[in-house]
């Protein structure tokens, strides 16, 4: 993809009543999503306007609000896009026997792929300084999938014995959720911190 | 005013050859953060640019500038100012006798205070995105104090059998930080999520 390439903004005759054409959207919006994971890694979101990110991106404005209504909703697609391809990297190994241990290669892959946990962060951000939008939305119902999904790892390990009976799983569903998140965030400042090293504690905390 | 706030610039006309200007200086720029947290609390941090805010705070833009360099080290400083504001309102309870305590009292405090989670959320994720700057600084330094304080008391806890002794000191306060972190942002997403109760039950796996 280069500058020069034709962009495709809403009206524009080829994307309307041709056979393909749908999937050639999403095609073309995976590879606008690609552009700009690397623009993102390369200037972080920080003050990036939608029009720089076009420019940046070889595309139009106009193709660019094609496919995302707003800044913010481009930065939800790009970390959906960033994730999905940081799980495609792990998707062959076997799947770890506890919930703690999957969030300890979650968030070790999280630390690999450069600037996702700034961008987690940024948006999280954002999600807490608005009632409604893009982020809000993601991130509320994304909070809330990955504690239930905890949540029943760790009922099964409970009733297995293979964790300690004497808590709330909800609570610790939450508290996992919490530490991965935040020990990311002390790790990018301070790379003392120990972030595998510390979640594996939790996971001796946890043991019956 | 603590020894790490920067002093006033020394070209500043208000500041030279006039008793007192030293001190007014210091109580106009208190007025200033006094009112830069209400602007903050009615609109949030994001996308307020540092013009905007001294409209709305009713200082000119050059006024502004002269106690603060940018709009980031602003909003540190009414992030630091927000704090201790919070902080003079629980000081005359007994202070709590474990370190988990004290972060309890703490994140119950935060969520208190309108806007704060949400300003702490965004600077942390603005220092992340630059490799320096006001925010960066800030909070590395405050991360490693807010660590190396719960790390002695917890050390504290272990050597009088108050908190189990087979895990890490260093990792556990990691620990603890990031939970009461991240427990109140998931709690401002979804208010079902239970933090303290949560963040007890952590104080409950780190018993002997």
């Amino acid at each position: 993809m280069t500058a020069k390439e034709p962009a495709m903004p809403s009206d524009a005759p080829s994307a309307i009543g041709r056979p393909g054409s749908y999937s050639k959207g999403v095609a073309r919006r995976q590879e606008i999503l690609d552009r700009a994971i690397e623009v993102f890694q390369e200037r972080g979101a920080d003050g990036t306007s939608l029009r720089r990110i076009a420019g940046a991106i070889g595309v139009s404005h106009a193709a660019l609000l094609h496919y995302f209504d707003s800044r913010e909703q481009l930065l939800v697609a790009v970390y959906e896009h960033a994730e999905k391809r940081r799980d495609e990297t792990v998707v062959d190994q076997p799947e770890p026997e506890r919930g703690i241990d999957i969030m300890i290669e979650a968030a070790n892959a999280n630390i690999e792929v450069p600037g996702l946990v700034q961008l987690y962060s940024t948006l999280v951000a954002a999600s807490l300084e608005a009632d409604a939008g893009p982020s809000r939305e993601y991130f509320t119902a994304r909070f809330e999938r990955v504690r239930e999904d905890l949540e029943q790892r760790l009922r099964r390990e409970q009733a297995e014995g293979r964790m300690r009976a004497d808590v709330d799983v909800r609570h610790v569903a939450a508290l996992i959720v919490a530490a991965s998140d935040g020990l990311q965030i002390q790790w990018l400042l301070e790379p003392s911190v120990e972030l595998q090293a510390s979640l594996e504690t939790f996971g001796r905390l946890l043991a019956p």
